[in-house]
Order: structure tokens, then C-alpha cells, then sequence
């Protein structure tokens, strides 16, 4: 009795915690790309597969960290890039920019992130069958439009996206659903009514988690701790939802065992 | 390095999984009650302490089998009861009185669930400052009381409870207050709007899940699962909800390991 626990203790350890990550360069049509993959190296089975969509900045050091804690759980990773190789704004109006032509199409922002999506799939290891995408604020909402278009994703987790859209769903989404959201992001809180609706007529797998207190970006501890431009990290939110995030993992993945 | 490894997997593992409880007479002012104590026998450190509150039906099977459950976690609970040695509805109507006398009078709710948390902690092996209370329908209700209260607990979690009240606190709350509620609970969605306010403006530390096509009693088997009467199990958020308390335990304990 005592070996087979002892068998099944060394088993969940990690033979080696060594991340290993490298930049990956991609088309879309005729747009260079160029995303992060990260993963445990050191092991033989497949492991599911995480997309990460960057925030409206871009692909940079914020997604890549991202990717990287997402390796140190087991999962094989790629942070996607949306805007082109080495695009990453200097400032918010650049950002906005950069954002704001994908948030006024939806089609192109879908396809965008399929185009990451397929670089996932193709890295060594994935389970082509365990995928899922997170994405924050810009990438919340890409990853909600990739479940919104039928993506066959086991979940997307959206960390403070914004969730209006104008092509809402009628029917119900392969991936499950979680949102995790700022009680009070005044940039997304308009549209959330809007959101649980659209979840509701669609017959989604859906939640929805709200944080007291917290506002936009509060996952990013570089937007500082000012609450009042309604952008600011907030720690508790941060980590409360990762930890959210890893329990959804383990049950839409639940037939593979993660750490 | 191995060997270290090893100490820590095996002080993690529980020296004896045997889970001991015990029916505990007491009483408020003249009124005699019958609460349930679970815990995990067989260790010697003091352990947090979980407070359970039964549904509108009274003190009866499902609470004893959550509070076991609980034990089963490493905590050790005790399920209070709320109306009175042996009283246990036996229909919707009488279930409806008994709570009602206390939806009607918040003050009596809060003394009454006091008297159960004192029991609780008279307890052996109950971390005096790690105390916790959960609650189901009319308990969710009763813990958000003893939280507007001021009761001093690391946290409250309520499941498909009520979130109105009256006497909405305009203090902050000591206890962390995490909110687990189906997003289709036409009982309890009139209320959330309040709730959410009030939250904001007491400055608790709060969250707030919503399960998508759950309806009340989602954690609660025996209501079956025809949503159409707004009363149904719903398992996949019985499960994560369960878990998300889980985590929320974790955090709120955080300097005690807990399994």
C-alpha cells in the first residue's frame, strides 16, 4: 500500500522542471508573425496545449512570462502575436490602434488568432485534442471570439476582457467559458448584461467570477496600484484567478493529470 | 534532495484518514439545539475550524455529509443547527416557516448562528484564529449575516444563498466573503444588484461566481434536475463551486498546509 502511494507521489513529480521557450516566427496571409512557445522539457507524453493572447500592447514580456507559468504547470504554451513581428506599442494611442482594428473586425480578429492557434498545434508535444486558450483584456476578448466562432478549444479563460461584441453567438460554444473580471472595470462592466445573455440563449458552459475591488488589467502588475484611472494591478485578484484558471484547466483536461 | 522530497510528500499525507464525528447538544437562551461535529482523527495540531449552515429543511442529512466532507479536507466542522433539536421540515411550507422566522429577523439570525459558531469553537483541535463559515439557501443568508455582523472569521462562503437583507452593513466585513450563486436563481437574482452595492460600498474583500444554467440548490442532489420548477442539482457547478471554496480555504488558512 505504502509503495503504490509512493509510486504514485514520484510519478507526479516533474523528472525535470526545466522550461524551455523560443520564438516562433509565422504567416498569416502575407503578415510575419512571431509568437513564444514555452514548455516542461524533459518529458515524453503529450500535454495539453495553452494559447495565450497578449493584451492590446502586443506580444511582448508580459505574455511571454505568462507562457512560461503556464509551462511550469505542465502545459505546453504559445504566447500568439495579433499585430506582426516585433510590433508592440509605445503608448495607449498606439495600443488603441493597434487594438482597436481587430475589435472593429471580429472577422479578421478570429482569424488571426486561428493562425496562432495552428502554431500551437504544430509544436512537439500537444495533445491535439486538450487545447485551450487565455487571453487578457484585448486577449480576453479574442479568446471569446474564438469560443464564439466555434472553435473546437476544451476552454477559454479571459482575464479582464472587455466582452461586448457585435456578433454574438447563437448557438453553443465547443469551449467552455470562464470570465474573470474586475467588479469594477468600468470599461467592461457595460457590457456585461449584454454578455450573460448572449452565454444564456446560447446554452454556453459558462461562469463568470467578479473581484471585489479590483478594476481593468488587474492581473498586470505593470499598470501600478492607482485604481482611480481604472486600470491598476490588483494582487489578490491576480492571484485568485490564476488559481481559478488551474482548477478549470484540471477538469477540462481532466483525464490527464497536471500539477 | 530526494530524501526531502520525500519528508515533505509524506508529512502531507494524513497519518490516518479516519473521519470521527459526533451529534453536540446545546442550547440558545431556553431553545435546545442538536449540531454535528466532523473532523480527522488521529492528529495532534490544532486545525481550522468550519462552520456549517444548513438549508431551510433544518439540521439534517445534507449538511452533516458536507461538514463530513469537510473533515475529509483537514478542517473540522461543525454543522449548527438553526431551529432546534430534531426540527426538520417535512414540506416546502414548514420549511418556508421555520426560515422565514428568521428572514424576517436578522438580529435572531445572526444570534443564532453566534451560538453555533461558539460550539464550533469549543471544539478540540480548532485553530482559534482560523475560523470559517459556510452556508446552503437559507444558510448562504445566515453566514452573510454573521459577516455584515462583523463576526470575526477569515472567511464566509455561500452557496445559492439569498443575498438580500435589510440591514445591509455599510462596514467593512473582517471575513472575505466569497459569493457562489447560479446565474439562473430567479430566487436569489432579484437581489443581486443590492448585493453587489453593498459590497462595493462596505469595502469587503468579496468575489462573486456565477455558474452558468444553474439554477437554486445547484450543490444539492436530492432536488433532482428539472430546472423548469427553478430548484435542480446541476453537478459541474456543485463541483467547481466545491472547489473554488477550496481555494478560497487555502488563501484564507494560507499559513496552515491543508490537504
Amino acid at each position: 500500500m505504502k509503495y503504490a502511494i509512493l509510486a504514485v507521489l514520484f510519478a507526479a513529480l516533474p523528472a525535470q522542471a526545466l522550461i524551455k521557450t523560443k520564438l516562433v516566427e509565422y504567416k498569416h496571409g502575407d503578415v510575419v508573425l512571431q509568437g513564444y512557445a514555452a514548455w516542461e522539457d524533459g518529458f515524453k507524453d503529450t500535454r495539453p496545449g495553452v494559447l495565450v493572447v497578449h493584451e492590446w500592447w502586443g506580444q511582448g514580456p508580459y505574455a511571454r512570462r505568462r507562457a512560461e507559468q503556464l509551462a511550469k504547470l505542465g502545459y505546453t504554451a504559445f504566447a500568439l502575436d495579433m499585430y506582426g513581428k516585433g510590433v508592440y506599442a509605445k503608448d495607449h494611442e498606439e495600443a488603441g490602434k493597434l487594438a482597436g482594428a481587430f475589435f472593429g473586425d471580429r472577422k479578421a480578429m478570429r482569424e488571426r488568432a486561428l493562425a496562432g492557434l495552428e502554431q500551437l498545434k504544430k509544436l512537439p508535444f500537444v495533445d491535439q485534442g486538450k487545447v485551450a486558450a487565455i487571453g487578457y483584456c484585448f486577449g480576453g476578448t479574442t479568446v471569446l471570439e474564438l469560443a464564439r466562432a466555434g472553435t473546437d478549444l476544451k476552454g477559454v479563460a479571459s482575464f479582464h476582457g472587455n466582452l461586448a461584441t457585435p456578433t454574438p453567438t447563437t448557438e453553443k460554444p465547443k469551449a467552455s467559458i470562464l470570465v474573470l473580471h474586475g467588479a469594477d472595470d468600468n470599461f467592461v462592466n457595460p457590457g456585461v448584461p449584454a454578455f450573460i445573455e448572449e452565454m444564456r440563449k446560447s446554452g454556453a458552459d459558462w461562469s463568470f467570477v467578479q473581484y471585489g475591488g479590483a478594476v481593468h488589467s488587474f492581473t498586470v502588475p505593470e499598470a501600478g496600484t492607482d485604481t482611480s484611472k481604472g486600470m491598476a494591478y490588483n494582487k489578490e485578484a491576480d492571484r485568485r484567478s490564476w488559481e481559478t484558471m488551474k482548477s478549470f484547466f484540471e477538469e477540462i483536461f481532466s483525464d490527464k493529470p497536471t500539477k
